[in-house]
């Protein structure tokens, strides 16, 4: 906020934001351990293990006749040819669980970004992708390739966005442009982790040289991997993509870190009680760790673990629900069980717009699966419309919301002083009967209390007075005082050259500068 | 929604309600077990009680010259008359817990309302008490007696509210009128549990008169008690109230279930430190527990544990922040810990209006009380403007968000059914590769998914067509239509007269009935 020329809103809460924002991110810390919240007994996490074992066992997953399914058979795995299955006996799943990464660094462009997946280190952050915008002026549109990068720009000041993946579908761009592209207006945009997919197998190499050129060398990206990968490599119930797959291969080949994302729909796509969900997205994720193990052991790999849910009275995908909240906390406690890093998705809502129901379902599905310890939270930010739509001004609010989760994770500190026995006897024998001025409260107030960013605390009077926002309206003008405002330079001159000589990229420069911005912006 | 004679909002999701509303309940039980979130380790609740003992018998409670202190006392407390201070020493304490209640009824006027607080069984409901309302015009006024009467209609009709805690001050009456009148009010309008306060001492007798006259007898409500009180009884910090002390003085006599409220702001009327205003809270809470079992051992006593905090930037009272979800949090943790049946506050917003804010902070505080096991969890429907509004709209979206989080409470079943092990051999080798059909799917779309009565899941094109409500919109003709029509007949007409025959109700039987209402209503 240090940058406002343009701030609209008057008064105290502006003051207020200021005075407190150096300290916000050591009160509410990205990377918070979590995992006070435990949705299911040891014993039913265990059985959901063993019952995942024997999916893989008996009933096996659906792969075509590829590399893939060849590394299977040699290993050792039983292939029935004429159903084009492959049975995972639980031996192998044991090994890859003795050689697979328990910790994954996804590092940011500059440390204080750094994302050290494992245990129940929680991390949240944006997710993808969108084919709709409902931009600053209430209208909806097609996505295209520089709203990743002005979304970019956006989540670079949002304290409480902890990673950048991709948000939008490039629409304007043809597949084989989009790789490059989109990889490239992220990581124009912000020093912040980014990941993304990629369209083409063929396309990985030039992304991972790109990612050389901008960490230095190939040794500096192998030391801390400034991009990531997601490969949906499953179509559940229990089956390989098989195009995704050799994205995965190429993943791999190249020293990229990997999300294996497998999204079931309870219901739909997996069973309709929500325990036979976990068991069938586990046997899937089990798969993909054995078969990842099975290339190069202990490659930086993280689950993805992506369970949603079906409305059954209309079939469609819901994200918004108690249901759905359950499954990704669940998720969370059976990779800590595991010693899987993990990312799965929360913070989504159906509704189409920054309403009442949006700020309900994102924090009752974001703060479940952060309490539960989830390590990277995707869809966390942004999100509209079940995975729709994206919203600029929903990217600031959600990063307040993100802000008071986060200080949950972070927790209560029990300790002598903070137990403040002595305190409450002075003030009560000695002193004024209230703490208001006590030398406790004035050292812990910046260090114990976040104060949000939009989140209205005034009296009616002084909020009708200051024009009635509601928290929409309030985040919209933030939205544009950052993006009319925060333009980072992420590459030098030199470097952004290079690239553009390299590769084919598509976001003009033109765009890249607040000269005549708000006018291509709202259009 | 069997009602709905004045829907305006067309098409499916009315479809859709009606015929999931019979099994809702089962869904997202009352009383569901919560408890697997704990925000403190047992060792830090064991340092926190310790810490409280040293508090009572160090710095001891305020307590001015009374029967209360003559009881303290003659239990062996040593008291110092020079300031007024009491000390409890730890055998007190014991002793106190030795004999007191664990498990407390608050009983419906029929039993499917029954609250059995202990444990970690979890219920919602409405707190007090607002002094605005905002109306359905979205205009603020001043609140009256018969809204407590039209809130507690609305609430009779809204599942995933538990209990009636009277919501508003009647402030179009005289303190000696209030007592017996927002019982009345209260009382007319639902079959739930009603809760609420006496201003005057002298006033508990008659309504305990007024209670045994509608429960049938003194037996019959000794059995099953429809009222109960809350007594804030405290100042905090650590000083008691000597003219709350009086009402709850009356109320044990009158063998009225009664729940002791302290209420300290955080950095303001205790300590700064998190761990430090539970310390306080605890404290004051077992001096409470402690006089109560010295007057009648085993007591239904209920803890209220509210502890808030205060905006360090204003010094003003924020019910909505990630700190506050973790102080009731945590309440509810050390509550099971001691065994004690708890209230406490979530469910709060900051906003002023229904808005994204409020759906955040309503959310977050909620969840966290909730998966925490808090036993009665009060305020968490109908407030807005941290606590001094009510609007009716707000009831009927926290509904919704209440049902989403009790469907979370009752968290995931796992069992050989539930694990579907066979149910995913069977679509993926024999089946159509989908579980849409499945037998399992159908037999459980209406007992493991509770679907939303407010909360909008159709696609954007839908929900343009049917007009682009927000949440707030959609929830005002919900209660419109409800308040329209749910005139429920609590009282026989025998009953209501002789009750208007021994008190002075100053509601007017033409407020309780549907002619002209709306003419009444909206004004």
């Amino acid at each position: 906020m240090q940058e406002s020329k343009v701030a609209r809103r008057p008064g105290r809460r502006n003051r207020e934001n200021q005075k407190t924002s150096e300290s916000k991110s050591s009160v509410a810390p990205a990377g918070a351990m979590g995992g006070r919240y435990k949705p299911l007994l040891d014993q039913e996490v265990d059985r959901i293990f063993e019952a995942a074992l024997i999916v893989l066992e008996r009933t096996g997953i659906e792969v075509m006749e590829s590399p893939c399914r060849e590394t299977f058979r040699k290993a050792g795995c039983r292939v029935d040819r004429d159903i084009n299955r492959v049975f995972i006996p639980p031996e192998l799943v044991e090994k890859a669980m003795n050689t697979m990464a328990h910790e994954v660094l996804l590092a940011g462009r500059t440390p204080e970004h750094d994302l050290n997946l494992g245990s129940a280190r929680v991390y949240m952050g944006t997710g993808g992708q969108a084919v709709k915008m409902l931009d600053l002026n209430g209208n909806v549109r097609e996505t295209i390739t520089s709203d990743n990068y002005h979304i970019g720009r956006l989540v670079d000041k949002l304290d409480n966005i902890h990673f950048y993946m991709r948000p939008v579908v490039c629409r304007d761009l043809e597949n084989e442009d989009i790789d490059v592209n989109q990889f490239y207006a992220c990581l124009a945009a912000t020093n912040k982790h980014v990941m993304a997919n990629s369209y083409l197998p063929e396309r990985v190499k030039d992304l991972r040289t790109m990612a050389n050129m901008i960490s230095g060398s190939a040794e500096a990206f192998n030391k801390r991997p400034i991009i990531s990968f997601t490969a949906c490599w499953t179509v559940s119930p229990l089956r390989y993509a098989m195009e995704t797959v050799e994205v995965l291969d190429q993943a791999i080949e190249h020293d990229i870190p990997v999300v294996i994302s497998s999204a079931p729909q309870a219901g739909a796509t997996s069973p309709a009680a929500l325990a036979g969900t976990l068991v069938q997205l586990l046997a899937e994720q089990l798969s993909g760790i054995v078969y990842v193990n099975l290339i190069k052991p202990g490659f930086p790999l993280i689950m993805g673990c992506v369970p949603a849910q079906a409305d059954l009275r209309t079939g469609a995908f819901t994200g918004g629900s108690g249901e759905f909240s359950l499954l990704n906390a669940a998720c969370a406690q059976i990779s800590q069980h595991l010693r899987i890093p993990i990312y799965n998705s929360s913070g989504i809502s159906d509704s189409k717009i920054p309403d009442a129901q949006a700020g309900a379902e994102k924090s009752l599905t974001g703060l479940a699966a952060a309490l539960a310890g989830s390590n990277y939270i995707h869809h966390s930010a942004g999100f509209l419309e079940s995975l729709l739509t994206v919203a600029y001004e929903q990217y600031v609010i959600d990063n307040d919301i993100n802000g008071a989760i986060m200080r949950m994770v972070r927790g209560i500190e029990v300790n002598d002083q903070t137990l403040s026995v002595d305190v409450i006897h002075d003030v009560c024998t000695d002193g004024p009967n209230h703490f208001l001025g006590h030398e406790q409260t004035l050292n812990l107030m910046n260090t114990e209390y976040l104060y949000p960013q939009l989140m209205d605390r005034a009296t009616r009077d002084d909020w009708e007075a200051s024009g009635e926002f509601d928290l929409r309206q309030t985040a919209i003008v933030q939205a544009k005082e950052l993006l009319g405002n925060h333009w980072p330079k992420i590459f030098t001159d030199e470097l952004d050259n290079d690239l553009r000589k390299r590769f084919n990229i598509l976001l003009p420069k033109s765009e890249m500068q607040p000269d005549g911005f708000w006018d291509r912006f709202i259009s």
